[in-house]
């Protein structure tokens, strides 16, 4: 998949495609070849790698990597007499810039034009020359396909529903009826876009549904992964902002708002009408209750329960320390008595006031 | 996909829809038109709103909606000389006189009867003429289908499989062998009915697989989520009650068994032979052990897991509250220590005893 | 579905199966016919049960099932006179007897070699003469599928994927390019195998893509349930163990390693490069952390969050425990100040030290 490129050519694709804003210099070797992207360990004399931290800097001492990305406070800590082994790229943000060169290394496979004859297209659906849509698909009548997306084998996109330019669903996504997704987005097989959301009235013992009216509109540059799903509005839309980042088994409920850039672990799930801030991070296996406002950049933990509207950024957790069983057991066993223990010590301190104090051990 | 009623009409479909149980008097204006519905805040001439909580008084006094249904009681308070921006529906449960009606402004796409050309029907299925399956469809051998389903796009269905009158598959669900769903049913996509229980014996350091004889048995009127995976039972059935709803990414394990009219919200999951009452409601991401028994009528918090028997209808929680991090790491680390902490205040109150207590610290 | 045997007809099959390492002896009634498996209280003349703990001693008395296996001292104790009501079969592992007898009584349906016509093959893939791929399903160029095989309806297998020999994919399947499983496999409906891993670098307020480049390399005898998703490396890959065993719903992200004959329940989530070892198990809904070790043979408890690399094997456990709501919320609320009566306990010890305790109340 990856084709080869000397550092000097990596570096300038680099460049090209962020527009001069991550500028690198390259510490010796540029003409060294690369062909792919490895770990400090396991990477060979081929392989473009990077240090994340200082803390791995026996492995950067010894990796085998053609050519290695790092800071400059980095490399002149490492390797203040030059990297001998090979190239060194040398940059404010080593990650980013390892991320775009290895973009440049493995992209994707181009898309090939045209409709599978095994695809079935409504003949009111209007699919783009320069998009691709591959046997076993689906398009429903009034669906939008823009140029250079992909429809994957077995995808099913409802009526009416559109897929921006350049996007790309991977087999079997299932986008509904009404729902857009924009440009140059991903989505991971098995995702569900637009299914119903989760609305009943109860009436006389039985559950009546309310018809879910709305859909979902996804922005550009979203990646959206594998068996997640994201439900329809009932009556206004559930929206996915810009350049939203989400993993797989996520599952985001009717008329939520997702800010732009925000990223969410896997097994997320977030109840209906949550409103999450702009550049969040929401930990794997967080929960976020309904109706609910979350600030800008605010970050979740794991498997954090969000039960009220966070309206100041900050990094929040709530779990239960991992124990050894048996003192779980013990520990656990007490959690359901801090009110009594809380109260004895209330009693302790009372008595230590001497007789003064008020005779009552209940107040609060 | 609404069409238009005037609020008399809408009313008189209601009272037909609900056989008369849910009366209704219409407050002036009946010939209001009505198209669609929306919350008070963005309903629009043509719109029905409702009022669920008088903390949306506000909102209720400014709401440009067409028609608005709230209770008696609401209506004299907010309304005391008639409501003069459009009509008003007075009745005891407006949000289930609501619902009703967005049925009747969003009826489902009526099905199309007929198998399509792209589906894949097995000679021995039995496809009622008046249900329709859609294209790359599969439906096999001894799979039954009544009148008025509808199998979208994609779905599979079985050998032996069988969906009943009116219920509705969407796009990319699959119904495992022998497994039957009843009337007016909806199942999302990428929804799993009947996939193998997770049933091993321990055997010489590897795992052997019990093969899983049961099917699943789900009742009339019942909504399954996006995603959600329901095992067949190992040796017995799974059986999911008549007007069960089931929200997306919900496991349910082989040999439960769900009352009716429960609802179980998204995540949530429920391990082998869970036996759930009737009318229960299970919070998001919340878990239930095994081979045990909820009471008819249990509310369950959400993300709390239950872990023994609820033979007591209550509503029960347990989850850690969430903190800014850095007072959880605090509290976490005592949560370890609550026995040495209890320790100490049960040698304080001994201290404080005096003399006559008994001399050693650490008994029970 | 099951084909009716005798007692000791059974018992040689087992014998033949487990190649002798699992010796029964059948104590009377050898030729009682036996056509499938039922629980105690269920099971009926033609049934084979199974005693699981002597605390079911009374079911074990009154079953009509017409095969019972159970161990010597199970049997000495409940039937010293012999089993009046039918066969016994007496071995040291009931269980694991029970579920090879059951694979004798419910084989899966026999492999009917070839591709449907309704299935799009490549012409550059390899699918062996003995293999059977269902119609809608997808196979791309350089896919290999090895003798015995079932590929089922609409699964999908990317480009240079490999399926092992003898293995099951049902309904629905997604594996992605390269990614492969080895032989004796079982994969659920809605499984994606080989999406991308979760990667991104930060860079300018928003995320730039890691090609996901490495795959998925899955074992022999691997069991893989519904809805279940496992990433692709990304550089190196994800690897799965032999005989591991993965319920519904799980999500095991990029560059996991599973050691062999681990069993993961449903709903488990397992974060980047985690190292899982062999022989463990993990209970419904645990979290684990990326870039951390577990030891072989640890055991995790329902919705446990590992948030540490767990060296030594031990059964671990973190979750708070249920209570009716009122309680929660008095208790729960005490714990965001647990660190208060942590220094209130402090202060009252020393008062309680008397005059010669240093008179700083705060320091640690």
């Amino acid at each position: 998949m990856a084709s080869a490129r000397t550092v000097q050519e990596l570096s300038d694709a680099v460049a090209e495609l962020t527009q001069g804003r991550l500028p690198a210099r390259i510490a010796g070797a540029p003409q060294t070849p690369i062909e792919g992207v490895a770990g400090l360990e396991s990477a060979q004399a081929a392989d473009l790698s990077f240090l994340a931290n200082l803390k791995y800097r026996q492995q950067a001492l010894a990796t085998r990597a053609g050519a290695l990305v790092l800071d400059e406070r980095q490399y002149a800590g490492l390797f203040p007499g030059g990297r001998a082994g090979g190239a060194a790229v040398v940059c404010d943000q080593p990650y980013a810039w390892f991320a775009y060169a290895a973009q440049v290394l493995a992209p994707p496979p181009a898309v090939r034009p045209g409709c599978d004859a095994g695809a079935a297209v409504a003949s009111g659906a209007r699919v783009d020359p320069a998009a691709r849509v591959d046997t076993r698909a689906v398009i429903e009548e009034g669906a939008v396909v823009e140029a250079g997306a992909w429809i994957g084998p077995g995808c099913t996109l409802g009526p009416g529903s559109a897929v921006g330019r350049d996007t790309r669903l991977h087999a079997g996504v299932h986008l509904a009826a009404g729902c857009r997704i924009g440009r140059r987005g991903i989505v991971h097989s098995g995702a569900v876009i637009g299914a119903d959301g989760f609305g009943f009235a109860p009436f006389d013992g039985h559950w009546v549904k309310i018809p879910q009216g709305g859909i979902v509109v996804i922005g550009d540059d979203v990646e959206i992964g594998a068996n997640t799903t994201i439900d329809r509005g009932s009556a206004g839309d559930t929206v996915i902002g810009d350049g939203v980042k989400i993993d797989n088994q996520v599952q985001i409920a009717h008329n939520c708002r997702i800010g732009a850039h925000t990223v969410i672990a896997g097994c997320v799930g977030i109840a209906g009408s949550a409103v999450i801030g702009a550049h969040c991070q929401l930990g794997g296996a967080s929960r976020i209750h309904g109706h609910l406002t979350i600030a800008d950049g605010t970050v979740i933990g794991t498997c954090t329960l969000v039960s009220r509207s966070l309206p100041q950024a900050d990094f929040y957790t709530g779990v239960f320390p991992i124990m050894r069983n048996r003192d779980w057991e013990r520990n656990a066993a007490l959690l359901r008595h801090l009110v009594e223990l809380r109260d004895r010590v209330r009693r302790l301190e009372r008595s230590a006031a001497g007789p003064t104090a008020p005779p009552t051990e209940h107040q609060p």
